[in-house]
């Protein structure tokens, strides 16, 4: 299908892209990736958050765990699970992304979804380790109402684990309230497909995209975030919006987390040098990694599963090092493009304290389809 | 009073300390720090288990932050709050200990603390970092039930402001339910005086101790384990008692989260290095830090304080690197001391699924007083 | 002068850059900081490699240190002296670049000119911890013959030391035989100028450029890389240069290491997460951070000095890391520039086995000047 | 044989190992690993110092890679080599201990070993990277001199690959002029046999050991440091050796360098918590890794080895991280046994500015043997 491609050309802009995209051009190109939303849209309560969940393979995470890895290319965030990943190399719940304040409440939910799962969790075994991610959606959303539910992340999860593989990016679950650049933000996804000897194998990125300033907006040969700033602020003038008021002051206070998928043989050292690349399709989107941006990636494959209960060595298949670099580039590509397609998917939003945060769309031009 | 080292030589044991030991021999001798704990036991449902909560300084620590870092010395544990510690060296807000599974629930109770303290947050300044930190206490509490409530952490938060400098150890608080080395373990505190050119300074430990197996316990040059390890088995076998069957297959699936609190003039890298010597006093112990055993120390020092809204440049007064040796020993030694004194204080708990942990000083003799 | 921006601009080419080049727009700009080359170029044995030395700040960097930090953006190098950067926050001597081999060579050079100038080294106090950063020349130098001597690196100290502010760019010391996305790379540099609060501060960007592969060139809004990629190739086989033969083959051998100084009042820790943002420039330039290119950022600053013998506690000013985003920016413009610049200043060589790089420069058009 | 063993029962003393030492009780246990030795003495020239050669395993390391990873426990030291080993998870090349201004010119020796044994090196394949450890003998040794040589570091890469399993211990090779808690430390070795499953796995130690103050030394339940400190005070005193005056003064200026082989299945992540381990043994022997310390680890396994041309996936052996308790614990007794092994075999020595560094067994008393 190709969705967000098409978005790209709808708007004659073009990342230059290496590598093919996968059928959705979406994480859910990695099988058994699912993803599940809940929005909350309350505009009485100015309420403009959600949540996304990422089931991460088929069949029992927890008892055969994923190998997994993570980096903190930011550490202004509260992410929660990344000390244990790193330290075991493996991911053994789903993961879910929310608002900031919400990140109590998924966790206790992921918890419980995990319980419920796993009936020796906490007896015959240890603990598990909730992954929940978040950015700071307040420009737009009550976040001081903390007003996510347990059972909106557990809808969330029931939501993925039913869902078909397509799934709506944009100002959606976890990226209702999000912004990016100046513009709305939220959810975005792409993916690539590589081939390495005989196999093809197939990495996918979703991101809740909420980083950046106005005017640093870059896509492909495009400096976009030059190019539209003046009608932005002139548009925010007209509406009396304070959204871009003093918008040159403004600081990356957002955040943006970043979740690799893969089929790729690969170890979570390997997994970790992946996520490290996102800075560089971030870096390419106008991203400067501001300090008060949580940015924090999280990559992990299906390639290799490791029963919880093993006593005896595992086999884990991984590339050789040297045959990495495909793998680099292409997910610093995915990267890049799931940020653009957050922002070419996001509509405008009016949030709280008259905040009105402005689709990027809304000052692109579409070009004339033959 | 030196609570702690009376305990020792009631029984005849000796850490051998270099450094003197402050007023109470806990955290609460680093002026400022404060120390308030909720108990949950509630046998009929298999309840044991609890919050500490630590006040790391006077004021609002939010708006006036402590500089902090911390040392995963092993990563099998769901400590929130450190990657946002690590990136900017502050600790803005208290510190919540419980068990594993009420991780969630705390860090939402401290969220909501912060908020109701703070109107800004979330609004003209961006979000706050709670710090929750965990042991599993499963052997004992039905861990699963995820009993411990909002209101118990924020009873706790607001014990631990109106409280006396002293407090309880053992099985109190987030140590209820804690089990170490065999033992029963729980909260362990500790303390000493620094003097530094003209000054004295003050470094105060808690622990939430959890971690190793029977047998192993070292306590100065007492190798207590190896001395108690066939009583303890008879007294379980004698009594029926199924939480040491198999106590020779018992793998380290504890953990113990250290908190290490200062009022030295210390940069956050150098409480960085600081917490690392966590592993100093608990390898004396007779932990080999295993692999199930989130092993997780966090050191902050009140001595200087970073404004928020601060736009100028700070001064951070620093000790030359150069003159850390006692600082490093004298942490090392308070760790130590911590964790031996939470087993001395803890009493036998009988928990879930008939497991009864015994206390280690129903294994020691207490010496003749003169 | 804006020797770079000339550069630029005589191609028709622009970073977009936001913040003001320093009067050379290179790291001289920065008050203290001094640079001095050797290059060897020898075709009869198939060298051309080189030394360049950064001398940090006036004075004795021994006796009084800088606060420093690192960061391995990918650690496929061997760069010396990290370990400790790391862990104390200081740089306490100059740093030399040269290539792989030479690593040993330089450190030993770096090692005796300190101990002559620090009798006190070995007897009174410790060690002394030398900085060295290499880039794999092998494409165009006899890497193996290790021909870079001590009496080279001392020159290149002794050229630092009393040379102008105005240094050589592209393949000259340290860059002489670098390769950089399929051109000729070696050695850039740029410079900005901040104004934070009342004061205007420094900061300067010195790489040895020497990553990527033919064909991902980007600078600003033009994808140099894929303009170029044909008539490189066209001329390679008109001329039987080896050196592109495969050219679709070809991995991310290289390296860049890169050297940010200023003198902002920025802790160590600071620092390191300004070093981190040169992922950004590089990424903005081509680069995905390829398995084989070690990519590794040392930054420092002359603001505060700690001396190698205090006993007191120092202070330490720095900026409250909310004022870091123009910091952290600037930071990445500057490497960006640097890399740019020395692919604008370097010329076409022909080394071993016979390999010809080329010049970007003789693949763009000069425009046509007013 | 248990060389080590014997000589604690020599003077009734005891570890309270859980596990039982390989047929040596060295690193050359582990099958394939090989110990070489060069010693400087010359007490004219005040010389006192060496180089420690250790080949990890049969065959080209360099073709055949052993996966590694390091910790750095505290990072005041100059080893190198480290960046790599922890990007790739891999060591190519056999390790050399020194003294710390040696490690340029044993840098240099390990790199020409290298090519002259890989003639691909720098011409198909990229770079090689030596790992070069180190600690300061200047308590000793004229270390300023820097009178290593080449021909000294290849000397011990030859006796290396040519020389029996047994080596010397004590004041030999890189530890000729090392002291370590007052007394004169050096090279020890000590091993451990594990049975995981039906396999028995070996797993060696070598250190340099050169850590640590007076009065600090631990040996199982004794503390030797306070039993002979007096003694060796009243010795220095006697024969007005400058070496322990101002001994309360003194700061922990050594360093420890410690090598863990074993033929274990093991990830390098798994590697890396292994190293981290070292801590532990450390910590027992009576170290707080006080500031000035160079604390280093670094742990490789001969189980698997990766082909450097390797082109399709690998597959990896490795032990569940569950099942590591063994190996932590076990690695850990090891480490604290090398040390006291350095300790035990070291004969006093008269050294450099009339320091003298007094062997700990001229304060023990050897026990009757039946």
């Amino acid at each position: 299908m190709g969705v967000d491609a098409s978005q790209l050309e709808k708007y004659g802009l073009s990342l230059h892209a290496r590598f093919k995209a996968g059928k959705l051009n979406k994480i859910t190109d990695v099988p058994g990736v699912k993803v599940g939303q809940v929005t909350l849209n309350d505009p009485a309560r100015n309420l403009h958050t959600g949540v996304t969940a990422i089931i991460p393979a088929q069949g029992n995470v927890f008892q055969d765990k994923l190998l997994a890895s993570g980096q903190v290319l930011n550490g202004f965030g509260k992410t929660t699970g990344l000390v244990q990943v790193q330290e075991l190399g493996t991911l053994e719940t789903p993961v879910l992304l929310t608002n900031t304040f919400a990140v109590g409440t998924c966790w206790n939910a992921l918890t419980r979804y995990m319980l419920a799962r796993n009936p020796d969790i906490g007896i015959k075994t240890g603990t598990v380790n909730p992954v929940v991610m978040e950015c700071n959606d307040g420009d737009l959303n009550d976040i001081r109402a903390m007003a996510v539910t347990e059972a909106d992340a557990l809808a969330a999860l029931r939501a993925a684990e039913s869902g078909p593989a397509d799934f709506a990016e944009g100002a959606v679950g976890a990226g209702t309230g999000m912004c990016c650049l100046g513009f709305k933000g939220g959810i975005g996804s792409a993916s690539r497909v590589l081939s390495l000897g005989q196999a093809d194998y197939h990495l996918g990125v979703l991101v809740s995209s909420n980083f950046g300033v106005l005017g640093n907006l870059r896509i492909g040969d495009r400096f976009v975030g030059e190019e539209t700033k003046e009608a932005v602020i002139a548009r925010a003038k007209a509406e009396q919006n304070p959204r871009y008021a003093r918008y040159w002051q403004q600081k990356d206070q957002g955040s943006i987390v970043m979740v690799i998928a893969c089929d790729l043989p690969l170890s979570s050292r390997q997994l970790g040098r992946l996520a490290r690349r996102a800075a560089v399709g971030l870096a390419r989107t106008g991203s400067y990694i501001g300090d008060g941006s949580g940015d924090i990636a999280l990559a992990f494959s299906t390639a290799s599963r490791i029963s919880h209960y093993a006593k005896d060595p595992v086999s884990i298949a991984a590339l050789p090092d040297s045959q990495l670099d495909d793998v680099f580039a292409a997910g610093a590509e995915a990267v890049e493009e799931a940020v653009i397609s957050a922002l070419l998917h996001a509509q405008t939003l009016a949030g709280i304290r008259g905040n009105t945060v402005y689709a990027l769309r809304d000052f692109l031009t579409e070009q004339v389809q033959d």
